[in-house]
């Protein structure tokens, strides 16, 4: 694990020398916004055959006029207040990333990592439920924060998660997760998913472990 | 459980009355390969802010114009060799979603459910790895697979997820599931992803319950 994490180390250290400035940011998150409600109508849309080749004529158009400009590498991450680091390219809460929700968290004093989120139907796993995968990563990714937030972050060693009841798709949903436990490199996060209605829909205990270097 | 069975049921049948040949599927299909190139280059472009923005717009119009035609529900599921259900929506097998990247799995006679995948730039979590999250939706769906190939189809219960070591980005992996064990409505899978060099990075045990009707 440790040749992985110094490798990880040299990557974070080239990505923060990319000019991403705040400008530069927002004009990429605006469209990712774009990118994610197509992506919605991909799966929606009641175009006919003949429309639908068209906008994906124009769609790899737009990619080739990205592209042109040269592909870089994924932008690096923003430390925001507590210092919780912010992958702007994460599948989950990265604001860059179309395949991300994406979910903005947030860390209470008592280290707390707390969520509020909608999930759509590009989300679904069982009809008009959240796939269990896509809470297995919101919770994965939350308790990441808590132990980082806990001041023992590491890279996720086990991840134990009990599906209580189905998550429903397109309405409110909370989750949070926080550490209850450090044990000499180990640190054990609990967290849990709740429905509209406060019942728990999904909770999990994770395990990070802190590399040695 | 119940309630939520019984309206997943309904869900299903009315998607399966929808107009969805396989001319309609390719069409969808291919825009959603082309959106997921998109979405790529969101996170990698250097274009500049005014090319980006010019972007967005052209995105927006793209999707509104996908809108007009109406908005529908979600495609249903195609029912392949094996009694394999394939949701065409889904965020980890469907080709019909720009989020899944998507991975085809196969079933063998014995009843595991095999996959063959590389993971991009956009499921990435620590630096040049998988995230952990998207590691678990891959093994929870393909464990659901294999308890469906054992005839004993059912929800998640449980997914307990051991990290070995980092799983990488951009190169081939494999994934296998096999259901090992039924005791009464549950089923027990024992999956895992495998790295190029064939070790094991991630593994897991599911736990599936069929729902009394």
């Amino acid at each position: 694990m440790t040749g992985a994490w110094t490798a990880m180390q040299r990557v974070f250290e080239e990505r923060d020398r990319q000019d991403f400035d705040e400008v530069r940011i927002a004009g990429l998150a605006e469209l990712a916004a774009r990118v994610r409600e197509l992506s919605e109508l991909v799966v929606l849309t009641r175009a006919d055959q003949s429309e639908v080749a068209v906008v994906a004529r124009e769609v790899e158009l737009l990619t080739r006029r990205l592209a042109e400009a040269g592909r870089g590498i994924p932008p690096g991450a923003q430390v925001g207040e507590g210092g919780i680091v912010r992958q702007l390219g994460s599948p989950v809460t990265g604001a860059l990333n179309p395949l991300a929700p994406p979910i903005e968290i947030s860390v209470s004093p008592d280290g707390t990592a707390r969520s509020e989120f909608t999930l759509g139907v590009l989300y679904e796993g069982p009809p008009g439920f959240v796939h269990g995968g896509v809470s297995a990563m919101v919770l994965d990714h939350l308790s990441g924060v808590a132990a980082s937030a806990n001041g023992t972050p590491g890279m996720t060693a086990g991840l134990d998660l009990r599906y209580r009841r189905p998550t429903p798709l397109g309405v409110p949903l909370s989750a949070e997760a926080k550490a209850v436990r450090v044990e000499g490199r180990k640190t054990f996060v609990e967290s849990r998913i709740l429905g509209p209605d406060g019942r728990v829909t999904a909770e999990a205990t994770a395990v990070f472990v802190m590399p040695t270097r």
